[in-house]
Formats: C-alpha cells, sequence, structure tokens
C-alpha cells in the first residue's frame, strides 16, 4: 500500500498555493525535535526511523490516489500532475534509531524542495511519535528489570497495526520477544507465547488442559497455573510435564509474594530448573518492585504499547531554513520560535567524558557556518545520513536496521550516567548545550 | 492484506492443542466487555464494531502467511492444514457501534467453536480497545463543543494507520471531519485543511504568503494568522481576502483571551462573517473553557488520538460458556471472576424511564434462559446480530456503518441523564443492574 495519503489535508493545498506562487521549489530544511520530554522523563529513546524511511520509499501517488484526490477536488489539475510525478529526491540524515535523546535535539532532518518536504510531515510524525513514546517506556522497563528478559504482549491494548510497530520499538528498547506474530514475520523478531485462561477453562478440568498442551508443546512450555488455585496449578503443572517443565505464569494476584510461593513449592517439587514468568498489568515501577522476587521474566502488555503515561511524543516537524529569492539559504522562525535565538539548520553531538555521557551540544546557524561545524575530540557525533539525494544509504531499514538500531540502544544507554536510569520524576539525564554559529 | 497474522503466537498454539485432544471444536462463547471505566469516567463509546467485522472477513491464512509460519515452526502439520481452510463459520452480536457502555456491558460475542473463535482474540481487542478509548475522549469533547464543530488533526501524534482508525471513531462520536486524507478516502469521511506555520515561514514575508493562500484556495478559506504578530496577522488576512475571509486559525496564545481581541478586530473590520478556529493543545477541558469565548470551531489532535488520559479501554475476551463431554452448554470463569455469580452467556438492555436511560440491565445464566429472556416494555435492547452462520448482516461496515454509527452515538447520548456529560469526575452515569436466570 502507498503511504501517500497518510497525510493531512493542508499538505496538499499548502503544495497546491506554493507551486502556483513559485516558491514549492525552494530548498529547504525541516526538522523534527521535541521541546519536552514526558514529565519526569530524563532521557527519550528515537524509535521508527528504519520505518519512516520505507514510508519514504512507499510515498508514490498511484491512479487510485489521484483519481480519489481530484473527485474530491482536494486540489487542482497541476498539482495532481506534480503529485502523479513524485518522488523524494532530496536528503534525510538524524539520530541512529535506538538513540537516546533530549529536549531540543535534533531528531531527523530532512532536506529538499519545500514541495517535497512538506508532503512528508504527517508520515514521519506519525512513525516517529508513536514508535518513540513505546520505545522510550520500554528501555525504563528493560532498565528496570536488568538481566531478566522482558517479552512484549501488549498488541490486545493498541491499533492493530500500532501493535506491530509497538512490538518493534519494544525490542528496540531491548525487549527480547513479541507475542505478535506479524511484528515476527515483518522485522525477523523472535515471537514468544504461553496459553490463556480460556485454554484451561475450554478442558473439563485443569488436568486436561496441562496434559493436552504438554503433549503439543513438549515439557519446555509455559502452563498458566493461575486459573483456579494457583498451588494446586502448580502441582498440576509439574505432575504433567515433570520436573522438566519450562515455566510456569503468574497473571495475577500479589505478584512478589505469590512468585515466592511458587518458586518454594517448584523447589520441593523437584523443579529447580522450571522459570517463573510473571505478566499482570506491570510497568517499569511493578518490575523494579520485582527485582528481589525470584521471577525469571516478564511479560509486558497495555504499559508499553501505551507508552506507560506517555502514548506519543511531542515532537514536530519544523521549517527552519529555506531558500530566499537570491538562492541563498536563511534561517526561519515563528516568532515565539525566534526569541530562542538559536535558529537555522542543526547539527549535534554529545560529549563524553571518561565514557559517560555529559552534554547534548546542539549547534544551529547560519548554513555554510554549520555544514562546516566539527565535533571536539570529546564529542560523538549524532548526526548520520539516511537518504541522499533520494537514494536510501543501506542498513537502517528492515530486520537489519531493527537489530543496528536495538545494539545502537544498548550502546547509548551503556554511556548514560546511572543517574538517567532511576525511574523517579527528574529533570532530563544530562544538560542540551545551544552553540549558534 | 490479510488480518490473520495481527494474532498473539499463543492462540495459535493453543489451537494446535486443542485440535490433538479434540476440544477444538466445542461450540463456545467468547465475550468482549470492560471491568472499569477510565477513573471517573461516566460512559464509555463502542467504536471499531465495523472494522473488526472487516477483520474478521480479512482473517484468511494465505501460502505467504502459512510458509512463515513452518518455517518458524509455530505450529504442526494438521494445525497449518486447519488454518489453510480457516473460514469464520460462527455468530457475532452485541452493542452496535457508536453506542454508549457501562462497565460490564457485553460489548461483542463471538459463538462458534473453540477454535474458530479463539483464533480472533487479538485482532478484535486491538481494534474495540483502540478506537473506543479514542471515541470515549470525543465524545466528551463534541459534548463540551456543543453546536460547534470539532475537527480531528491528531494524525501526527498517532502511529500512522492507528491515525485513520482514530478519525473514524472521532467521527463517530460527533466530530465534524479530519485531517486525515486516507480515513477521508477509505470511509468517507469529511476532510479540512488550513496552512501550518511552515507555508507563512517559506514566503518572505506574511502578505505574500496570504496572497498566495487566497490565489489558490479563494477567500473563503481558513488563514493563521499567529506566524508573527495576531494583531498584524488578521489586518493582512482581511487585507488580502477582504471581508469574506472564511476563517482565521489561532494555535498560540491564551485562547479565551486572544479570541475575544481577534473577534472584535474581524468585527471592526467589517470581516463579521469570518470564523474563528482554535487549535492548541485542545482537550475536552479546554474546550469547556472556552465556551463563553467568540470561537467558531475547535481543532482537536493529540488529546484526541490518545484518548485523553486513556489511550486504551481494559476490554478483554473471555471464554463464558462452552460445551461440555454431552454436548450441553457448561458456564465457566476462572475462580477470581466466578466469585461475582454472574457467570455465562450475557445479553443486556437499557431502562428507560421517561425517555432517559437509568439503568443498565446484564442478564447472565445459563443458555436457554439467556437466549429465552425478552427485554421489559421499558427497556431498550442492546444485542445486535452482525454475523448470522459466517454471513456478514448488511449495513455495518464500510461508510454506511460509520453513518449509521454517528447516528447511533447522537442517539444514545441524547439519551443519557445529563450529569452524564458533565466532565469532572464521577461514577458511571447508570447503575448496571446484573440479572442471573
Amino acid at each position: 500500500m502507498t503511504t501517500a495519503l497518510l497525510t493531512d489535508r493542508y499538505e496538499l493545498t499548502m503544495l497546491q498555493a506554493a507551486l502556483a506562487d513559485g516558491t514549492a521549489h525552494r530548498r529547504s530544511v525541516f526538522e523534527v525535535f521535541t521541546r519536552h520530554l514526558p514529565p519526569g522523563r530524563r532521557y527519550g529513546v528515537v524509535a521508527g526511523t528504519g520505518r519512516v524511511l520505507e514510508a519514504v520509499e512507499g510515498f508514490r501517488f498511484a491512479p487510485a490516489e489521484l483519481d480519489w484526490l481530484a473527485a474530491q477536488r482536494v486540489v487542482d489539475d497541476a498539482t495532481l500532475d506534480y503529485l502523479a510525478q513524485y518522488r523524494f529526491t532530496g536528503s534525510i540524515s538524524g539520530y541512529a534509531e535506538g538513540e537516546v535523546f533530549f529536549p531540543g535535539s535534533p531528531l531527523l532532518q530532512v532536506e529538499s524542495t519545500f514541495a517535497e518536504a512538506v508532503l512528508l510531515e504527517t508520515v514521519v510524525l506519525s512513525v516517529l511519535n508513536h514508535d518513540s513514546a513505546v520505545a522510550s517506556a520500554a528501555s525504563r522497563m528493560t532498565s528496570a528489570a536488568g538481566d531478566r528478559p522482558c517479552l512484549e504482549m501488549g498488541s490486545r491494548r493498541a491499533h492493530e497495526e500500532a501493535a506491530v510497530a509497538a512490538a518493534r520499538a519494544a525490542v528496540v528498547a531491548g525487549f527480547a520477544g513479541t507475542s505478535n506474530l506479524e511484528a515476527g514475520r515483518r522485522y525477523g523478531l523472535r515471537t514468544i507465547g504461553t496459553a490463556a485462561h480460556a485454554f484451561t477453562l475450554l478442558h473439563d478440568d485443569e488436568e486436561a488442559a496441562f496434559a493436552s498442551q504438554v503433549a503439543a508443546m513438549g515439557p519446555g512450555t509455559t502452563l498458566l497455573v493461575d486459573t483456579y488455585d494457583v498451588r494446586r496449578g502448580v502441582e498440576r503443572a509439574v505432575r504433567a510435564a515433570g520436573t522438566g517443565l519450562g515455566a510456569v505464569r503468574l497473571d495475577s494476584g500479589d505478584l512478589p509474594s505469590q512468585a515466592r510461593a511458587v518458586r518454594e513449592q517448584l523447589d520441593s517439587l523437584g523443579a529447580t530448573g522450571t522459570k517463573i514468568v510473571v505478566s499482570s498489568d506491570l510497568d517499569e515501577h511493578a518490575i523494579a518492585a520485582l527485582a528481589a522476587a525470584p521471577v525469571d521474566s516478564y511479560g509486558v502488555g497495555t504499559s508499553v504499547v501505551t507508552g506507560s503515561g506517555a502514548p506519543t511524543c511531542g515532537m514536530v516537524y519544523k521549517l527552519v531554513a529555506r531558500e530566499d529569492r537570491s538562492g541563498a539559504m536563511q534561517a526561519v522562525a515563528k516568532t515565539s520560535a525566534a526569541k530562542s535565538g538559536h535558529l537555522g539548520r542543526k547539527t549535534s553531538a554529545r560529549r563524553v567524558v571518561a565514557g559517560e555521557a555529559a552534554e547534548e551540544v546542539v549547534v544551529g546557524g547560519t548554513d555554510p557556518a554549520v555544514l562546516a561545524w566539527r565535533p571536539e575530540p570529546d564529542m560523538r557525533p549524532l548526526h548520520e545520513v539516511f537518504v541522499q539525494d533520494g537514494r536510501l544509504v543501506p542498513g537502517w531499514t528492515g530486520a537489519d536496521g531493527v537489530e543496528r538500531a536495538t545494539r545502537r540502544h544498548a550502546d547509548s544507554c551503556a554511556e548514560l550516567p546511572v543517574t538517567a536510569l532511576r525511574l523517579s520524576a527528574d529533570d532530563p539525564a544530562i544538560p542540551t548545550v545551544r552553540v549558534t554559529l
């Protein structure tokens, strides 16, 4: 499917006016950034960059789209002609997927004609705002979970396609797998699953359900033991699968005390290798509270797919520089933004002192000065090139892109000061220093 | 695209075990309901039913899906054979799309074999949880806005496909249009748009931008007047379009005082018919606070597409009854749910006294008794049939379904006690009375 109509109507009407007056072809730089993190968050995680690049590749107006736009009289014939030929021929650069970010970080830069770049606003923001919200929450969860794996099981609480993207974003932020099959297929993610209460209830009794699951899936399966009585459930689970039972899942009750009781019972039955998966409305705080409990992995649903209280990022897509009449690039901003004095095209780097992130350095100013700027020796550059003159740079999209983003997330988090990983509310983990050239 | 892999892995592994032990073909009733509304909400709005029915129609395992499942060894060959033939042949019924609901309302009922029904869990819940969260928030906004239209402009803050569904759900709950073009195309919704700050900034000055937009779109267009200085922006807008200017948009500042100043200025310039659209991070409370300000319509973004603090509903899909060995239907529940004593298949009706909703009556119990139950004369039945023996009942899907849902929402809200429409936190607007037969 084309992504071309995943677009606000005003992109097309602005295009029509700009084509008519000739400004549509002015070279322009749009930037994606957010002014604030969600209240109390210490960092954010960029996710969705690979999906943005795939969406730009698929941004084509085929006859079906053009016919509909014509029938609805959304734009005039000259604009339809332009759209029929639309291909993005500009450049896209910015933060690698998986990288952490702070308020004002220039996350994505789209440089092209106004016409080519303005049309991408909605789909670029939709993808980045959603996926980054999920990854930012997921990162706090994997950090709270430490070495124990987090498993994404939230598809049912998100729009059916958002669920696929959410699984992908959770894996970027360190989740070990997802229950979502389409996410597994599309992005090469590991898929996981246990069983629902419905499966136990379908059978005449719990023994029959467990016997059936073990017969079908082998003793390494995960049995859900809280349909009737957890103590009897665990007893029956070990009887059905033997002491080689893979895991039991707890989906209700007071998890810390429940997990301790189940661990003792499993050990006393000789099932010392059987793991305990918990999955009852977990968020980062509940995961942290289970750190001392004998739990082996966390199934996380609602809170990861909804960004744990912050279901979207406040990312915006702003025109920051464009050609003037003479063909020179000029910084632009609405009056309220211009007050900051930090205008124009941006680039950025992270100052890293003794292996620890110390500052986010965001450089703005006149085009030639920003383009000529080079990071100092103790700075790690953050600006990567994804599309150059309309050609996709390999390695950022598809399953490869997800793997690379997962590594980048791990590396970027490892560099943060430890206080960044605390869950309590606080200011951004490192300050953002604005340099104007 | 098929919807078959928008599914949690455990649906398929449970199916494999149930096929092997013979229970897969037991007649089963699954129900969708929610135990609670979001804190303080007085009612919820069902949305997405039409999309659920479309997803069930599209639920097919084609060779591409079967090959992937086989390669990943998700399930065995016998299960793949079953999936290859999968067609839903059962029945689906429940609350009409657009209807209001309360905790425990039996929103959707899927009756079929266990095998056919269990596979639909994830996609059914994904659609209903997302779309109903948006519609429930949107309904509070249209109620707060009274006769002034609300316009959905939140695509950029939601996953790109969730944005399309969110636009649809907002319109079900009374929004007058959406900025999302794909939603317009797919569901026949009215699309709307103004211009972004980027359009003004692209031009050498505001005069040139306004002149260009009026030349392209006519004087009936909506000009965005807050890029530089609102007072001068309004002056230039009227100069560019004349006193027939359609509208001005305000996207920042203190909206009530700003709207009053702009209204006076427009009137003093003779543009007495020019409307004022506001669009700065509005939610239901901000809309209510603007009731006394001279505003003509509300552009709503983030808060409507993210459910205004409740981005998902807590809807679950539970097996409530299934055949036993003898072929008789038997109510089932996990122990914690069984304590309520309100088990088995449900049906429901709303008691309406003197035109005002008074009680949600939810009837549960043994299958024959619930099936034989008829609403009392002062009750409006809520249980509608959408799919009968695998055949879709016409009128619930596509653009027709959205129109019908919009009407249902309006009628259903009109019947609520006026206190239901207050925005302050409170209990559900009417009590739910559980009848056990």
